[in-house]
C-alpha cells in the first residue's frame, strides 16, 4: 500500500454540516415513542432550542408556525428524517435570500 | 432592559450547519461566472473537495455521476443554491438511511 494511503481524513466542512442535521434529528427524535421520528413535541423542542437565534435573525416571528401548520396538513403528527431535512433546506434558501440580498444592497 | 438581554448568544450545531452550507456554496460560486450560481466546473470542484470522503462512505461510486445527469437534465449548466441545498439533503437522506439500517443491525 502507499504510504499514507490509510489514514483517516479530516472530515470537510460539508461533511461537519450533514453530520450535524444527522445527530441533531436523532437526539430529538429519539426522547418519545418512534425513536426514528419527530413527534410534534419533539419537533417544537429541536426547533425552539437549535432555531430560535437563527429564526430570529430572519424577521419572520411566524415562521415556526408556519412550519408547523405545513406538518399538520400531513395530519400524522409525525416528522421523519427527510421531511425534517426538507424544512432544514427550505430555511437555509431563506436565509441564504436574505444573505443574498445585503451582499446586493452593499453594491458591485 | 433586562440584564444580558442584549448578550450575543452562541449558534446552535444546526446554525453552524446552515451557515455552513451557505458558505460553501459562494465559495464556490464566486470563482467564475454568475457569482450567485455554480457552473459544471465550480460544482465538480465542489463535490470532489467537499463530499470525496462522504460519498465513498456511501459506497455508491456512480452518486456523482448521477447527480451531474441530473443537473445536466435542465440544460442551463447552472446550480443555484436551492438546487444546491435540494441535492445536500437528497445526500444527507442517503447517509441517514445508512446510519438507521446500521443502527437497526445492531439490534434492540
Amino acid at each position: 500500500p502507499v504510504p499514507g494511503s490509510d489514514q483517516v481524513n479530516m472530515p470537510t466542512q460539508l461533511e461537519i454540516a450533514m453530520n450535524i442535521m444527522i445527530r441533531i434529528f436523532h437526539q430529538y427524535s429519539c426522547k418519545e415513542g418512534d425513536r426514528f421520528k419527530l413527534n410534534k413535541g419533539e419537533l417544537k423542542m429541536l426547533l425552539q432550542q437549535e432555531l430560535t437565534e437563527f429564526l430570529s435573525c430572519q424577521k419572520d416571528p411566524q415562521l415556526v408556525d408556519k412550519i408547523m401548520q405545513d406538518l399538520d396538513a400531513n395530519k400524522d403528527n409525525e416528522v421523519d428524517f427527510n421531511e425534517f431535512v426538507v424544512m432544514v433546506a427550505a430555511l437555509t434558501v431563506a436565509c441564504n435570500d436574505y444573505f443574498v440580498e445585503q451582499l446586493k444592497k452593499k453594491g458591485k
